[in-house]
């Protein structure tokens, strides 16, 4: 890549996402940040003083206007997505949009259209799909070490931090859904979901979801922003061996050489079982920053046209899952339809 | 307790749990194993040579028929609860039947009624009301520590054992739900259970269920004899406290000082949260038994009538939610009420 | 065998260890417990209610003049080893003591001698070396998947038990320093510690123990009765891979793919250094019980002659480590030479 | 503080530490990072990029030649902080130097000599001293709160990094000899140490480190760049309560109510003991940067006088007691005396 295809950046939004966006930039060859933006005076000030070759403005229709600019890294609450999202599209720009891409599935599907007539770059920011535990339990799974798959159970919950902007279904849901439609190579058949709003009424801070899949595959996930502690983790139990992924922890993927057996079942209640439990390992994980990761799979659909891991079926898959538990969780645990893959709603994009 | 009224009792079924009541009432004043009794004869064999002062047989009448036999200990399969306990009772004995009391809640009730009859002791054990955790948690909560309940969720998987009579729902359900009864004083007002029968067909090995209570009081628990390995944990989230229970580990009870305060929410996605994150104490328990102390409660009930914690009202509750998680799960997850709490159905008995 | 050939047993001494050793030969085929002798009468009236078929003594005397007895199991304080140890031998018995076997290795070698003079077994219980894990760990590190020995640090703490008749030298070290020898196949040349007696004056109850032996390998021991929790943490650090032992978890042996390479040192400070971390390897360990293991193998010592894996060049090495121990920190942490290896000095004996 | 009063700052040496610094320079009030300076050219440019606001250099001379610049943070190797630090210091410069000060407690007198003649700031980065976790237990510690200290016991392990420039105990020494000192308000009197080098001949690589203090306190710190993962695990027993240290993790400090208690022991073997085994209380503790609170002492020390609790008899005291050890390593072990606390010889600097 040529320095003259490099590509001037604004990343917008400097709360939590937005800085560690700037870092990972920082490093990635051929990307170059050359706004930052937020409405925050303060907060926009002090990132400033740390990066004082980008331009600051609290107004982004400043960023937007400037022709050099090539793409916009929008971090900012789920609610503006939509808007601001379309004004830089509009405004010619490539588009990276921390997840989820939008507040419903029509918004989303509204962008995707925005993206096309404009002929830009749409990428949803799907951080997991990008980090090396979960890609290699893609390679696990996809090699059939676990056998045919039984069902998984997730658990992801901290103390907050709390969302301001969504419940914690769209906050934490997109994580367990892109990872489970990666890995499962489908998209939920339905989903049922309970869960409270104990902080902040109509704000779900927790939610316990279940979804099947095709072939009787279920899967479980429960959310909260209310946990005495961090947990992510995740178990896939399968006919041959089990997993389990504890994110951020030192053995993050470990493979346990563990099921049960059953023979002849003619005598009633005799069941003949054994027992497998035998080595368990540990698997050494690159240690790649998924943030990293995509950006440049940003640029690389930007500039090449490649097709991200993260597209835009995915972003519009999750966001119809999280849809799909909102209604239930609304309608006191009530099973829920999950339309079909997206395939045919995206169709045409790069990304 | 004069010699003259020990009890003499006979140990049903030497499986998993025979064994282990056999140790407990080797330590119980007037409590004296006089029979033994299992169809194995091998194993009836292996359990008198260790126990040579007591009588063994393959013919449960046999002992019944015995006029100085005060009591039997059930700890047979769930499917010969009734048959077997009422035989006992009919012929005049006390009757301690390992949980669950019955296969549905029709056969509970028609035992309570031949105990009335019979004017006998009729007690389930659940065994967990009597561990020191349990019982020092509904200290905790009962005080008001952790303020207003907001959910507990719990894991309570393993790898094994399979049961050869019941479900998972059945064996591992009476755990969790006869803990959340006592603990809030209440039964479930509605369950809803997804899961999958993957080793053998009809016979769920794992559910996620969910249990509704007055006042949006939710609570969660996973069960599953297809695990990695062995997980024992409750998590009981409150306004002011939240307490994490691991059974089986060094340190059983953690309370975490932790918690999220909202204030001022007037301005539209303008939270004022303020995250509390305190210290956490790990509370020393007493380390009594609790199968002993349950055979403490069942003698006492029998020479005193005393009621015992695990009483009738709690076995028929325990199994009305089994049930209903039962029929959620055939319904594909459908929400099931419960019936309101047994008070009535089991009026009058001692125990 | 034949039931002509079952060996008659008295268990002496039933604090901790003797009720283990009586459970453990229960299951044990030609070994008949057939005494039981304890001086706390209310400690031997209460076993003798759970074993109604053993004859119970205060008097030692008493069994040992019983001709149909042919071994005693020696549970009683160190100071008495030798004093009863004799005593059996020379009433014909065969003598299983429980580690260390004598309170120095003079009483040691004396008893080799008297058991040499009167022909019979005599054995040392160094329970450790028939635990699954150490017996498999001896298996690794002889089959060289480690490499070189680079050194071994161990950690054995807990709030007690203390003894109340030696240091924890002399209760804790004979578990390390056997398991040493038996791993490395070596005595240790030298010996060197440091620590306290702050409970009780004159008794140590913790130490930090340092082992050379050949080759450089280096051995560190810390063992304490003052710890906040139990801890049995042992690791083996080889120049291929590194070892993880800790007693009585779930995963008691994991193998570490890890290590660091070095490559050209020419130029001053600049070490071409290369880290390897790979893969862990938790093992599946068997869960046969060490206890009953090492009484099968007296039962053989007896009946064929075998010699056990836990022989007298093993109890006297094990005493001449801990007293070269003894003698470091008595004299601040001087370092002390440990006899070579007490081949010669056992010679002769089956066990 | 006024902008006036500014102070301009060089970080020299960009290694492991040298970024890091720059990073917390940043956000300190009256600190402005205006030069950076490491020979390797390549890493040189890569930090420039990140900092376009500074100079960037291969020659600290040209940095020091600038009449602007006030102080200079040191992070490079150890053998070269005489030279540079006192180069600094004679043209003017206050200087910050990572831990340990310098390669021989000689060079570090030196150093002061040349600190006062000049009137200058030297300070020495014992940043664990200003880690929240350590602040909190000196503060339980001066409280009594342990009761009388028993011993401390210490591993300090993980696989590397490997230090070009010096042995384990130069490197991961300090960090347990200056909390050592700190909580303690003594220096060692005797050390003892054994240990290997296992990876490059002559730079030992694991240790195993006995320290003496006044009234028997006896300390043991294993440090080691050979092992399979990090521990950095200090378990404090007191007569009163138990404390474990455990840094990095997401508990980094808990208090356990244990200990024993000894009775009347006038009967021989007879110890009446108790054991108490109490709650646990895991203390929140604050998060705030070690890295930073230092450098703002570093600047209260030049602006304003005030004494550093890293001061210059720490940084000596940690210095003697690694030479100690390392002299009781390569004589195998023998016991060497540290030399009394080092008040005088460093007395009259601010810091």
């Amino acid at each position: 890549m040529t320095n003259t295809s490099e590509q001037n950046v604004a990343v917008v939004g400097l709360g939590y996402w937005g800085p560690n966006r700037l870092r990972a930039l920082a490093d990635i060859e051929g990307m170059n940040v050359t706004w930052i933006c937020d409405r925050d005076e303060k907060q926009l000030a002090k990132l400033a003083n740390r990066h004082p070759h980008t331009r600051a403005t609290t107004d982004l229709d400043e960023a937007l206007a400037d022709d050099d600019l090539d793409a916009v890294v929008l971090a900012t609450p789920v609610f503006t997505h939509h808007s601001l999202g379309s004004a830089a599209l509009r405004a010619g720009k490539h588009v990276f949009v921390e997840k989820p891409l939008a507040g419903s599935s029509g918004e989303a599907i509204d962008l995707f259209s925005i993206a096309e007539e404009c002929d830009r770059t749409l990428m949803c920011g799907h951080t997991f799909l990008y980090s090396p535990p979960v890609r290699r339990i893609k390679e696990i799974l996809d090699a059939g070490e676990l056998g045919d798959l039984y069902f998984i159970s997730s658990s992801r919950t901290n103390l907050g931090p709390y969302r301001s902007d969504v419940s914690v279904l769209f906050d934490l849901g997109p994580h367990d859904f892109s990872m489970l439609i990666h890995w499962l190579g489908h998209t939920p058949e339905t989903v049922s979901a309970v869960g409270r709003d104990v902080i902040s009424e109509g704000v779900p801070d927790v939610a316990f979801v279940d979804l099947t899949f095709p072939d009787g595959m279920l899967a479980h996930a429960e959310m909260s922003w209310l946990a005495p502690g961090k947990l992510r983790r995740t178990v896939i139990v399968g006919s041959e061996k089990m997993l389990v992924y504890e994110d951020g922890t030192p053995e993050p993927v470990r493979i346990f050489d563990s099921g049960i057996e059953i023979g002849d079942t003619s005598n009633f209640g005799q069941y003949q079982l054994s027992y497998r439990s035998g080595d368990i390992v540990s698997l050494r994980v690159d240690s790649t920053e998924p943030i990293t990761a995509e950006l440049v799979e940003f640029r690389d659909a930007i500039t090449d046209g490649i097709k991200p891991l993260s597209d835009r079926q995915m972003a519009l898959d999750v966001i119809r899952t999280v849809e799909a538990a909102e209604a239930s969780l609304a309608d006191g645990g009530a099973v829920v339809n999950v339309p079909p893959a997206a395939r045919e709603a995206v169709k045409g994009g790069s990304a």
